[in-house]
């Protein structure tokens, strides 16, 4: 089958990327330039994922709450670093209502301010910590270069929000959202694996002492951020004066933790798990897991069709009857595969005879005749095996594109082409303003094993250093 | 036990409302004006209320979507009604990027004519019928009086819009969302009757040709709108450039609907069901449906309340443990009635020597000592009357406070007390010029029945008249 009109990945992938988000209906650009639509595909996925990660946070002991779009401009400029790090990117109403607003508000790029300014308020004593707060929320960054999911005017995402006692405490919730949160939903439900390390001072989140990251290569070799959680030591505490009385009765300052993630990683799942022939999602992911197909409406096939959307839908699979015969075969297929669903079953009058059905797998395009009373269980573990290949798949193509080097100008090499992992030692500051000149940075830093390294000091600290989105 | 501090409903109404949403840790005001901030136990709330709802929506066939925050000003001229409805209230981002934009963009203060604009794109063929959107989002509305979840300047919010090939359908389509998904949440699982029906010509929708709305009574007897949703014609389908080619191939305009709901219904929650002592909680929609308190930290005391919990948990209850010992069991006790919480088990050390422990009912606030291994069934039974017994107690005082009047002057001095009860044609749009002169309005016309009246001329048809939000 050809791969309907998809430019190939191989030839250009910024322009297949857009083909795949167009022609699978996931999202289009909105009227205002760089804001987005996004289509019932699309959506669809988010909520599965916002579904996964919302448990997670759950789990982790943080309540959602929401705060308002609006800021004052002036609760932006309470702390230096996180003013600078967001003062060219905001949006500002400056009439409402009719008439011209006595002090204009910003539209939130992120609700940083405002929550720490709810936190001075909630937090009095020690029983009041540790605080776990986590909202859903849009914000609003106005981009130049925008490309939808990836980077857009105005995205989705959450950010959470907590205080605790001391510092380490702070750091253990920062690392525990990292593992339980989103390098669990990023590689057990997306599918996709990823590097955990820590940013460089040049990466880091505005305000923040010490930022943790999930960093995904995408299928351009590209890197991709998935997820942050920041330490921000008592820097917010500071700016907005949240202290508490302390068992004995002394004052005392939080130390707080924020940490996110946004609508982009559909931008991510796209581009690592996408071929020529479209997206391909994990099951657990896909709005629909089967679909399936009557090929040509004759006596019997829909009604065989429908018995295995019954059949099916009993087992506990998502799955729809594709039965629209008007439109040809051919294109309805090319469709599915476009839009990802893992499985098809394909049910044709030829095929019934025979008392079987074709049985297709998305993700390797492979097909099997199938009997008719082995359908469940030969759909539902075929469905077993998507993530875990998908997984595999995208963790041999980035394994096979990470080189260790020992010099800046391999590292510059190495990381045009994938990741290159260098000894901090051997870049430091001083390299990665070089690199920085290369359209390389330093995704994260890790320990030589791939572990966590804490300390700036560290020596056995190592740089990836590869391009990214 | 004394009503804490609580403003009594029936001294002031309106503070008793704010000391509930505050003392409930439910929401507080914003930094900007008439914005607010809703903390976790609302949040809760509305997140139960929402997934209540988005099934429903789901189960209408109706698929989510979302769109920008940020419309061209130019989009909402385009349907006359409706630019003239909500001007006075946008809120206008006039800078962005830190220069002057060339178009200022307004924030939505709903979807209306942005999703249209897109559903001139998506409906080309009458294969592409019927269209059935929802979003779920923030909007903005610059309102001169807020008041916690009631009117705020922004709010949270879900719009369906839809469009369909003939007027019939998408009127049984706007009744059944009305239906299913408005009535259904409303009475079963916020325990909140309703009267359902029309909207004179002076009420409707800027741009409808019919809305249906369901109206509650509140406890201080005014009108609440729960749900409307709208019958918009051809109006958006003209004003927006939306038509299919037909089965036989002419071009035809679509018949829409749109439909929505927001987070004012936990203010109706609160209005309804609140009581002196606080909020009362319909199990559906309960954080927590159960906490179990430890009175007095005693040898085995915490021990079998944690396992009270466990049993509770284990029953598919939602159930939290209250061993904050340090704070005293009274005040404890007034805070769990405040937030509502449905049930409360109370374990002290005299009762646990007799083997039992006391089960304390929020809504009627009886209590009965219940042997300690028939706690879950005595729990999970009482859960089961909460909701009914609050319906009931909420249907009773309104349908103690609908009068059936034959003159305008006995529909205002009835209105200001409850509803009225008048025939149409005894009131017309002159009288109902008049009973907005006292701060009155029609809240719906209805059958003599209580049933759907959908024709304008229906001779039969009874208007409802009160006070409202």
């Amino acid at each position: 089958m050809a791969a309907g009109s998809l430019t190939s990945r191989a030839d250009d992938f910024p322009r297949w990327y857009q083909e795949v988000v167009s022609g699978a209906e996931m999202a289009e650009n909105g009227p205002v330039r760089g804001t987005m639509v996004i289509r019932p595909w699309g959506y669809a996925i988010w909520e599965r994922l916002q579904a996964a990660l919302d448990a997670g946070i759950k789990a982790a002991g943080a309540e959602n709450a929401y705060f308002p779009l609006f800021i004052p401009e002036s609760f932006l400029q309470r702390e230096a670093e996180h003013v600078e790090g967001f003062s060219p990117e905001l949006a500002v109403v400056t009439h409402a209502g009719g008439k011209a607003l006595d002090e204009p508000v910003v539209v939130r790029p992120t609700s940083e301010t405002v929550i720490n300014s709810f936190f001075a308020k909630w937090i009095q004593s020690h029983r009041d910590l540790p605080l776990l707060i986590n909202q859903w929320a849009n914000v609003v960054r106005w981009e130049l270069r925008t490309r939808l999911f990836l980077r857009t005017t105005e995205f989705l995402w959450q950010e959470g929000h907590t205080a605790h006692s001391s510092e380490a405490e702070a750091r253990a919730y920062a690392l525990q959202i990292m593992r339980d949160v989103y390098v669990a939903t990023t590689v057990d439900v997306m599918a996709i694996p990823v590097l955990v390390g820590r940013k460089t001072e040049r990466e880091r989140f505005a305000g923040a002492i010490r930022t943790w990251t999930s960093e995904a290569m995408m299928g351009d070799a590209k890197a991709l951020q998935m997820g942050t959680s920041h330490e921000l030591g008592q820097n917010f505490a500071r700016a907005f004066d949240i202290s508490y009385s302390g068992p004995d009765g002394t004052r005392e300052l939080p130390w707080q933790t924020s940490w996110g993630t946004s609508s982009r990683l559909i931008g991510a799942l796209i581009m690592v798990h996408g071929d020529d022939f479209g997206l391909r999602l994990p099951p657990a992911l896909a709005p629909q897991e089967v679909v399936v197909m009557v090929v040509r409406a004759e006596e019997g096939v829909t009604r065989a069709a429908a018995a295995i959307v019954a059949d099916l839908a009993a087992a506990g699979v998502r799955v729809r009857l594709d039965d629209r015969v008007d439109a040809g075969f051919g294109r309805r297929s090319i469709d599915w595969e476009l839009k990802g669903v893992p499985v098809r079953v394909e049910v044709g009058p030829r095929d019934l005879l025979d008392g079987q059905v074709t049985v297709v797998a998305r993700h390797t395009r492979a097909k099997e005749q199938v009997a008719l009373g082995e359908v469940v269980s030969a759909v539902t573990t075929l469905l077993a095996t998507v993530g875990p290949e998908l997984e595999a798949e995208a963790r041999a193509f980035r394994d096979g594109r990470i080189r260790s080097v020992d010099s800046v100008d391999d590292a510059i090499e190495a990381g045009m082409e994938g990741f290159a992992r260098l000894p901090w030692r051997l870049l430091g500051e001083e390299g990665e303003a070089r690199i920085a000149g290369e359209t390389l940075s330093v995704r994260c830093l890790e320990g030589p094993d791939g572990g966590l390294v804490a300390d700036d000091g560290d020596e056995s600290a190592v740089a990836v250093v590869g391009r990214s989105y």
